[in-house]
């Protein structure tokens, strides 16, 4: 009568939440009929002034891909109507129609609630927060339609692209904001309302006051993010605008950008430690416009981790940059659609059976 | 083709991984043969000094009980002999045998890697690490042996009986160690090595270089568990010597104590305000044997999370303390058994419907 681990962990990754299935590894099921050419999926990463949109197949892998620039704050529907533009114009060049797409998954710069696919406040920008994404796009495309936030979908992106055999991964997003993607038994952790993995605006240990844009002080991104080590580079008399700045002027041996970048690594080390504590993950993932910086980066997020974390907890804990780079986001986008297909078709056919 | 969130919701509950099954609330499906009384369950919650024991039905009702004073130190075989005859006594007196039990459900005080029901240091003590747990109890009783370490043991029993219609929890005990135990759409959340939610060592914010037992300083536990708390008063001279000692002054009006128990909740509320952001549960629980002092402690966690996380996850989140008390323990423990078996049973009738 007693099932082993071993099934109870194959049929249960086989049929998690929409979304959120597990990538199961193995080989579906004798009588579970899926061809993984048969249809395509698209992602979509927006942030707040690009739009890249990839179309896949059902293993995930980019058939083909489009970059756009986009202003975000124009608002939903232009965004949005562009994007389901570019949809058409990948499936046309790839000689697919509308049949053949499984479904839409759209990544976007702030917290969304999965269910509804609706954005949620802050920082979403103006327009669109509670606004419908999955309703408006099935105006152009009548497929399912999944959202997320970037960071989400970067982490299920780098998680299927770079670590497949892992089960629990914390992707880190390091740039202007910062924020996590936890990846837990397989499966995206969202919390109550999306929020999961809002690092942003946790208070950083022995952090002066500078005041953050969400009207507390000593947040971790108002001492860490981008901007304040932009700020900090041109207090030194080192000129940097943009995080691609600080990148090039680290690659190009600039001891006070490293200088800058590994007390940065600290900073976050001392939160992301306490996230290991809590989470006990294999691995950690440094993402996001900054991890291009390399070594200076991560290496301080080691220091700290590795001095603050039980044996137990780092014994076995590794922490990279991340792989995936520009894809990362729209693969995971992707992703979001094969999970679903997969778990769908699954659990038509339990229903079926058990009907 | 495509089945609801709410089908794919229902059927990935029934099926989760063994000891991390969902309770799914509703009735299950009409093919499924599932009487809750046809057989019975054990939970046993371990700790330093006690051993619980309680035979449930497999709804998780107590059917009886019996608490004994257990010495963890003389170790796993003399420990779990003992809990063995407690096992029959109960069965004998409740007019069951051998045949009629499900299985045993077992909290330890320390990391447990789950899939073997090993316990792994730190904390436990000598003799306990690495120890066969299962093996050794189905020499007794050849039944399935779930091992999972106290805290999150306590979880699921405080979620079963108090807050079962809740999707996401944190529970925290706070007593001479401090712990959490991480409930994420309904399931426990234990890491790649059982670790998850070791929070006694993480660094506290703010804190003096308090040396810890772990050989690090700062550690939540060295500034806010009951040891800390006990040398505090008795510098202050209040003579205090148990957790027991500290919640019986409390409710006696000493304000003295009410001061350190709120400054403790304050310190700790620095550690679970970065857990909020990270998890965004919808309630965070205090329990544990330091909870029993009421508001001074919880007041003091509430203070901190709620002034240092984001609105959106805390706008509908609570803190509370625990109400299931004394059974938590073994009625989660025992709540093992009956999702392993849940699961067990439904995987069973999949295998053979696929076959």
């Amino acid at each position: 009568m007693t099932a082993s681990f071993e099934n109870l962990r194959r049929l249960s990754g086989l049929l998690a939440p929409s979304g959120e299935a597990a990538s199961t590894g193995g080989r579906p099921p004798a009588r579970f009929a899926f061809n993984p050419q048969a249809r395509v999926a698209v992602g979509v990463d927006l942030g707040a002034t690009h739009g890249n949109v990839a179309l896949t197949d059902l293993h995930g892998r980019v058939l083909s891909e489009a970059a756009e620039r986009v202003d975000i704050t124009a608002g939903p529907v232009v965004v949005l109507d562009r994007v389901a533009a570019t949809i058409g114009r990948l499936l046309d060049a790839a000689g697919r129609g509308a049949g053949d797409l499984a479904g839409i998954g759209i990544g976007v710069p702030g917290p969304v609630e999965h269910s509804s696919g609706r954005p949620r406040r802050p920082p979403i920008m103006p327009g669109w927060d509670g606004f419908d994404v999955p309703g408006h796009v099935r105006r152009h495309w009548d497929v399912p339609v999944l959202v997320d936030n970037d960071v989400n979908i970067m982490a299920l992106g780098e998680h299927v692209t770079a670590h497949p055999g892992l089960d629990h991964l914390l992707f880190v997003k390091v740039a202007t904001g910062i924020g996590a993607g936890i990846i837990s038994g397989r499966r995206l952790l969202r919390g109550a309302v999306g929020a999961a993995g809002d690092l942003g605006h946790v208070a950083a240990p022995h952090a002066p006051d500078v005041l953050c844009a969400c009207g507390n002080t000593g947040c971790l991104e108002a001492v860490a993010g981008g901007r304040a080590i932009i700020r900090q580079l041109t207090a030194a008399g080192v000129p940097a605008a943009t995080n691609s700045d600080i990148v090039a002027l680290v690659h190009g041996g600039n001891l006070v950008v490293a200088q800058a970048l590994r007390q940065a690594g600290r900073t976050i080390g001392e939160v992301v430690a306490t996230c290991v504590s809590l989470l006990n993950p294999e691995l950690v993932v440094i993402g996001g416009s900054l991890a291009g910086a390399g070594e200076s980066l991560v290496a301080g997020v080691r220091e700290v981790v590795y001095g603050r974390s039980l044996p137990l907890a780092t014994g076995h804990l590794q922490i990279v940059t991340a792989t995936s780079g520009f894809q990362a986001g729209v693969i995971g986008a992707a992703t979001m659609v094969v999970q679903h297909t997969l778990a769908a078709e699954r659990v038509d056919r339990e229903l079926a059976n058990s009907g």
